[in-house]
């Protein structure tokens, strides 16, 4: 009989979350803890409390460019700590199942066609919008194999230098650490806002939710900051929807929580962008799974590859 | 026995072609001529002479948006004429075998993975660079049946007026029309350039040949103007790069004539915008069937659907 479960990873942002997950997408389990130098000790440590005999596999979501062939993360602008490290091959040595590896983004994009929003959908692309932006791509009901790095579309080509080594990238304009960099920067030139009241005018210390919070209650700088980072958004939007032609536009992270001002801008902006004959057919939803669709997904990748294993035996 | 020949027609541009393909992608006869008002009547009178009892079928592959599903031409920029006509069903009545349909940048797509210079990848996208500028995504040896439009992904945020409705499309930074008016612009306030001498001083009737053979008899304008849009190409390809992170991005259209400026400016432009890891793997190469890539794989399509069909039988 084979194994129901597997346990799934994901690496993606600032902390590091692992989850028993059964053969239908249930969590049975789950731990997340910050992120910080020895991601493969870390995930180790974790992924350590649920193993048992009757693991399938371990599926890694990591953030960053993943080269499918060597199982290696080529580079990672948003956690270096995971690029050029042996992950796979520690974690195989340690736990002795199978180990596979996708990027963050791809994975949660799995996770929601398998059990989340996308079931009902063959063509969606899910968005990523945290610290940074990424990207997964499902055609046909299967997972694009490929990078998917959406954030790093240039959509200003004379715009700001991104961190990537590009300038004007999607990620510079509509993600967290954009907003707020503008927002510090505003603040810092002496624009009025309610925010500079927060945290006895320690203004590093803010984040996207008081932004957005602030916005609610009718900050003006905190309202036209927002709604220019969504604007940005919907330029990427458009550009995905013209190339993809989805049903859907899936978007997670924690930024989807700001939906009334950034994402209904983002939404509005891609209207007037993308073909219209295009733009009217796609559905542009939140994710179902939440913080919990990496985790679910890469235990979902352990399940479909052990299937083609079998197949292909 | 199945049919070995097929009709493939490309309505891309300002051209008709149609050629008669045989099973193994080679071309036994072809024609091509002006498009005028009557694209229905032109691709029957062209067709015709064609057809035979050996015919598999007829393949168009038409310049715009296409629903596949009620084999319609929603929208198409660059190519009016063939908005809103029943190009499928008026032809499918006339001669009474299959009619497919299919966007003319996916079809050239298609020739190139089936007997072009895409035979050797498993995943590469080709972009037509003509008049506009258009798109095919092979992955995984199939085409993806997707909108491709990637001459109308945003570059420029704030940038001009495109003829789709978006603003600072790459279509109107890099093409042959986008040359042609930044050239024109250029000598209409006065700039000096060789290309003033030509036709009596009418630039109006100048082409995109001339600016590149202009070019390279060291006209400063004329290289500055090749430049400019090779680089905003380049950012078109970056991205590309970015989110399909293909094995090779394969280039046709007659732009493509001017290699040597245009071409290598847009992939030293590409090198500096996507990921370095992605970059060093993908080719950026020329097409190997031109001007019949169209119609080569819009007979292929022909061919590959009755496969299916007879398998679904």
């Amino acid at each position: 009989m084979s194994k129901r479960l597997a346990i799934g990873v994901d690496l993606g942002g600032t902390n590091l979350r692992v989850a028993l997950v059964t053969k239908d997408g249930e969590i049975i389990r789950k731990m997340k803890e910050p992120v910080s130098g020895g991601v493969i000790d870390l995930t180790i440590r974790l992924a350590k409390s649920f193993v048992n005999e009757e693991i399938a596999g371990i599926g890694l979501g990591v953030a960053g460019l993943i080269d499918r062939e060597s199982s290696k993360v080529l580079t990672s602008p948003n956690l270096p700590a995971v690029e050029g490290v042996s992950l796979v091959n520690s974690i195989k040595e340690k736990f002795r199942v199978p180990v596979f590896i996708e990027n963050d983004a791809n994975a949660a994009a799995f996770g929601e066609k398998w059990i989340g929003v996308g079931k009902e959908f063959s063509n969606f692309v899910l968005f990523t919008l945290g610290t940074g932006i990424g990207g997964g791509i499902i055609h046909d009901k299967k997972l694009l194999k490929v990078a998917a790095e959406i954030g790093h579309i240039t959509i200003h080509a004379d715009g700001e230098k991104c961190h990537c080594g590009n300038s004007g990238c999607l990620e510079s304009y509509a993600s967290a650490r954009a907003l707020l960099s503008n927002v510090i920067s505003a603040l810092e030139s002496g624009r009025e806002s309610i925010l500079k009241g927060l945290f006895n005018g320690n203004f590093y210390k803010l984040t996207a939710e008081d932004i957005y919070r602030t916005a609610l209650d009718g900050d003006i700088l905190a309202r036209e900051m927002l709604k220019d980072a969504g604007k940005n958004l919907g330029i990427g939007i458009a550009n995905i929807i013209n190339v993809m032609s989805p049903e859907a536009i899936v978007l997670a992270g924690g930024l989807t929580g700001a939906w009334d001002i950034y994402i209904q801008e983002a939404i509005r902006e891609a209207s007037r962008r993308s073909f219209k004959e295009l733009f009217n057919k796609v559905k542009i939803i939140p994710s179902l799974l939440g913080d919990d669709a990496g985790v679910i997904g890469s235990a979902g990748i352990v399940f479909e590859n052990m299937i083609n294993r079998r197949i292909s035996e």
